[in-house]
């Protein structure tokens, strides 16, 4: 499978598998291997001041890293349930139109590394930064840590 | 206006403002003046492992802060915006059943304190916690910074 049905079997899974994500109307607009970017527009996410509500920002953010992690060890051919474990958010600006996300490894992280460990142990965590842009500024921040785990059975 | 009206004040204004909050059911369960709770049934708010969806327990928990927020500002007969600025979350367990959340202040912060600054500058800033609990158990908990402004115009 190459990047862009990676991308497309992303967006799939998560549409089925999480219906708030219908109703965000989100979409899964670029991966490249190292970063994902997500899409939602504003109609279904704008809060009572009519920017993007925080709850649908923190969901974007939170699964654009999700969606980095599960394709990466897709990519891998790995199979895996991820979890995420914590993280943090900065809301920096108000986002006035649609809600675009884009994941990739933090500075001090390695998707190569997550893999390799992964591959070892059956087990290994991961910490991924997002941002949600807005005419060229950074509106929301994101970092969150994720552990992925080997499935005993299949969910599905 | 008592807490119950509140409350119900609150749901409304959510459930009208923030079509989002609509798709996960939400409910205000109850306020205090202190603490405010609300709920949302796990069907709608599940994720692909049949459990909560972590963007719907970071909507949820954020907004039971925001709530609380309102909430005693309006107690107060006070009028302001409020925006949540920064926010970070552990997730402790998943969540196999109802979304149930709580809000009250921060250990070092006052509600007293934050309607005193806000009356006096018309700007004032509140530390926020809120929690999940499933069976007894903490599932989630939020820590959240806010700010609540005066409004220079009326949004509505």
């Amino acid at each position: 499978m190459n990047h862009t049905q990676r991308m497309h079997a992303l967006e799939a899974e998560i549409l089925t598998g999480i219906p708030l994500t219908r109703a965000m109307q989100l979409k899964v607009l670029s991966y490249d291997g190292e970063r994902l970017c997500l899409q939602a527009p504003l109609d279904p996410n704008i809060n009572d001041k009519g920017c993007a509500f925080g709850g649908s920002l923190a969901s974007a953010l939170t699964l654009c890293c999700w969606g980095l992690a599960r394709c990466v060890l897709q990519d891998a051919e790995l199979d895996a349930d991820i979890y995420v474990q914590d993280s943090s958010i900065e809301y920096l600006l108000p986002v006035w139109g649609n809600i675009v996300a884009c994941a990739q490894a933090s500075n001090d992280s390695s998707l190569a590394d997550f893999i390799a460990m992964f591959r070892a142990r059956g087990k290994a965590r991961l910490q991924l930064q997002a941002s949600v842009w807005e005419n060229h500024q950074e509106a929301a921040r994101l970092s969150a840590r994720f552990v992925a785990k080997s499935r005993v059975k299949e969910v599905k």
